[in-house]
């Protein structure tokens, strides 16, 4: 390995941060919040304005971040990652031992691709998913009476859900006519039911998306739609596509309609630009739209790479993360988007960052002794400000915020009301509570008291548009693996969520043994079915 | 006043549980977890069961709890507001001075309620509404064409929109015939106009919502409302309804085909089963549907009087919360329903807790010295799971986790795969992530290692139906009362949120100046004109 091994708390700068941080720059003093502050704390790149002049720092904390970003070599090992290093792993244990390459995915713009393997296959893919388009938008591939398919369900979990969800909901004002995209995750029976009710299934295309094609979840959810089908009298093999690993149980063209590939290198969670979110995207934005997507990905991509914090937002954005959580110690960070679009982007994000970085363990297999990921929370504003605020500004935990808006709204549907319109009024919002948070206001009334000191940054774009979000998506994946490099942890596992699921089974086997009047193993597993008694699932005997 | 105003921190069991806390009771220990606790940590009422097993405490912590409660006069405090108290105030200075009367709501059930005035008005908007929707099911109200209307926009931001739009989620599955419910709440254009472009105005009522009638987002989303129907050559007045305080501006029969009135005595996060809710889920569930969300709510309202936390989930989980954000120092709960329904629950919450407790001055008008309101969040199981459950489980933060379950499903579309329904996936699932939160697992490799104790507990009731979702709205809402009583905060004020639309007016003011070409008083608000400048959002000079 090339890249630095070292710690957070075992790099040069470390000490000095900490006795900055014992002191953090005053936002509420005179004159600290001035002109000359605003203008220059702002680093621009790929259409991306990050302000920043409303956290908690001054230039010898940014250098001393430059420094931090410098000596962990986060760049280096960004590089090497997009150059196909074997990032995914752990010291001397067993682990995934796997490239991450996601992306390679966007990485198609160029004649000499960071990893030529990697993009010849996404190129194959795409090229692929371009044909299959075209065929449904000439009437090639219809459905049993020629009619064209105007429906798409998107059956998929985590990375497979989230990430391709997020980006449909911001784009759905560009969506194609007559292309309805609907999603379906939970194994909650009543998830799917709520969909497929409501659906002409005789128009409706089926994606089921799992890479190892056996995720629990998406199965079942897979045979309960395919039930439906069956019932309607339709044959789900002309409805359904599958995007799964090569060769995967769900590789098979008995049963799907088409097979799309997504590979090892790329996680469940780095996922929305592969075919895991090609294909519905492509589906219901339009194959042109998709690749705008890429191409605002590459962009960020490529300016991510740059060392000077300055010149790049994602860069600082993980350092500043890294300020505030590690340095100033807030254990959450609050993301709010002022664009109704981005609802869902959170919680993509909550995915993207806790499951890349809450760990406990150093990529040599040690404990870490500092921090790794925060909590990832947040809703759109302008409703957050109706609704959590008041402990943003006012509660006894300080809670770090992005906030992210654009200078223009999707839709011409807007009116200009006592003066403005509604965009800037979402807009100012915007402005007032960053600065709100951060300057606060003295009051006599103890209860009208804002103490000010609340930090937070502004991302702004100019409009919510394809290639923009892929900007805004890439942009927040490269500020989470950054963080992963300086915190020196393995992002791209999840042993985590292994427990659960091997509980779980237990839980399942005991209700199996109930349902055929088998003898209850308890001296065997006291708690799970102890748990079963409780909670008052087990029949009375 | 005759409850107690002494803060948590001067409580006499406070130093007791303090150092209880020093040293919690371990749930990876053998046998710790045992059959007889999981049985006999739990509590139930009004339909619901309270499973704490796999909180961090023993028996000698309950009573600590306990007393918590008692010292506090938690309960006593719970039934004077319930009696009509003016709990809405801040000793010695400029307060709402209000009373908290949300109960009263659904107080309708006896002959002796609580506060007789307050029951008297719920019963007499119940009525108005009982007739209205009568005239919308007999076709006496009808468009222009004489056509039923099949669609309601809910206008509303806050409490106006993500208390009632989480309980429409919850009940969707049991939506009438032909009715369909959708919201517009963001001040964000996009927000207004990807709803409207999609519905068939003619058959659309729209229902405002705005207590003061003057609610920045709402009027705006409003006159866009108008504007289209306007556009469609539809007459606004016969489609748009009003609730709002009564002699508001928005109380005028010349504007809206009906007005339904809230009080000052109901504060917008506690107003679901006020006339808040009640229009719409009235239009889109039915009359008795909605009566029967207040007659689950009463119920656990008179189950949260209760003053033994044994047998009182409310006040069990208000104790339970507070142990883990004060005691053990935890910041934030996550909200964990196994429920597609609820998928907007946590949102509710988010303000309903968060604005009602996230406060630095106790009811005396000091600084309170300990913790109050934690940050809360949370998305639905198993979704969660494929999510961020990896930080819960091996994350350096420890993030206590309230689980809701429900032993059957709305829909009956439910399938057995490999000898079990989802329906028994999906709570086998939640018993097992407690399970494994708390119990962990050892293991040689240190990336697969699960240290447990990890605190949750599990709510769970038969099914979620109007009756259970009124229970569960009403725990949550005696839950946060109850904990800002043992906090000695004011839960029904939102100060902080004042600044904010300050300074918002600032930055629109800033923009009408630019838009008419006038003088720039850069030298008055140097910040804001910065930030605009900075953002880029003023047109270059």
């Amino acid at each position: 390995m090339t890249w630095n091994t070292t710690g957070l708390d075992e790099l040069p700068v470390y000490e000095k941060l900490m006795k900055l941080a014992r002191n953090p720059f005053d936002l509420t003093a005179p004159g600290a919040l001035s002109p000359e502050r605003i203008s220059n704390y702002k680093a621009s790149a790929a259409g991306f304005d990050l302000l920043y002049s409303t956290q908690r720092l001054d230039d010898s904390v940014v250098n001393g971040l430059q420094q931090l970003a410098d000596q962990s070599g986060a760049v280096d090992q960004f590089l090497a990652m997009k150059r196909g290093a074997v990032m995914n792993r752990i010291e001397g244990h067993a682990s995934e031992n796997r490239q991450v390459l996601h992306t390679a995915c966007r990485d198609i713009f160029s004649d000499t691709p960071y990893n030529s393997e990697a993009t010849q296959q996404a190129r194959q893919q795409l090229e692929k998913l371009k044909v299959f388009l075209e065929q449904l938008d000439s009437g090639e591939i219809a459905n049993e009476r020629g009619e064209a398919f105007t429906e798409y369900v998107n059956i998929g979990i985590g990375g497979s859900d989230l990430g391709p969800r997020a980006l449909y909901l911001a784009l759905s004002a560009y969506a194609q006519k007559n292309r309805r995209v609907h999603f379906i995750s939970n194994v909650d029976p009543d998830d799917g039911a709520a969909v497929l009710q409501n659906l002409d299934l005789a128009r409706t295309l089926v994606g089921v998306v799992s890479k190892s094609g056996s995720t629990l979840e998406t199965l079942t959810n897979e045979e309960v739609a395919r039930a439906a089908f069956a019932a309607a009298g339709l044959n789900p093999r002309d409805h359904f596509v599958a995007v799964t690993g090569q060769g995967s149980p769900m590789d098979d063209p008995q049963k799907y309609l088409r097979s799309f590939y997504m590979f090892d290198s790329i996680g469940g969670r780095y996922s929305a630009t592969s075919m895991v979110g090609a294909v519905m995207l492509g589906f219901g934005l339009g194959y042109d739209a998709f690749i705008e997507i890429l191409r605002g990905a590459n962009e960020m991509d490529r300016a991510a790479e740059k060392r000077d914090i300055r010149n790049n937002p994602a860069l600082l954005l993980a350092v500043l993360g890294i300020w505030n959580h590690n340095f100033l110690g807030h254990q959450t960070v609050a993301v709010l988007p002022y664009s109704q679009g981005l609802l869902r982007f959170p919680a993509h994000l909550q995915q993207c960052d806790m499951e890349s970085n809450g760990k406990s363990v150093n990529r040599k297999g040690e404990k870490v002794l500092h921090k790794t990921g925060p909590i990832v929370w947040g809703e759109p504003g302008t409703n957050g400000q109706h609704a959590f605020y008041q402990l943003l500004h006012q509660g006894t935990t300080v809670v770090p915020a992005e906030f992210i808006g654009f200078r223009h709204g999707q839709y011409t549907m807007d009116l200009e009301i006592e003066g403005t319109t509604s965009q800037q009024k979402l807009i100012a919002n915007l402005l007032a509570q960053s600065l709100a948070l951060a300057s606060g206001r003295k009051d006599e009334n103890p209860n009208r008291l804002f103490a000010g000191n609340r930090p937070s940054s502004i991302l702004l774009a100019d409009k919510l548009e394809p290639h923009t979000m892929g900007g805004l998506l890439a942009l927040y994946e490269a500020k989470i693996v950054l963080q992963g490099f300086i915190w020196n942890i393995n992002s791209f596992d999840q042993e985590g969520v292994q427990l659960g699921k091997v509980l779980a089974g237990r839980f399942l086997e005991h209700m199996r043994i109930v349902h055929q009047g088998g003898a209850r193993d308890t001296d065997k597993h006291p708690q799970s079915w102890a748990m079963l008694e409780a909670a008052g699932i087990l029949p009375e005997d």
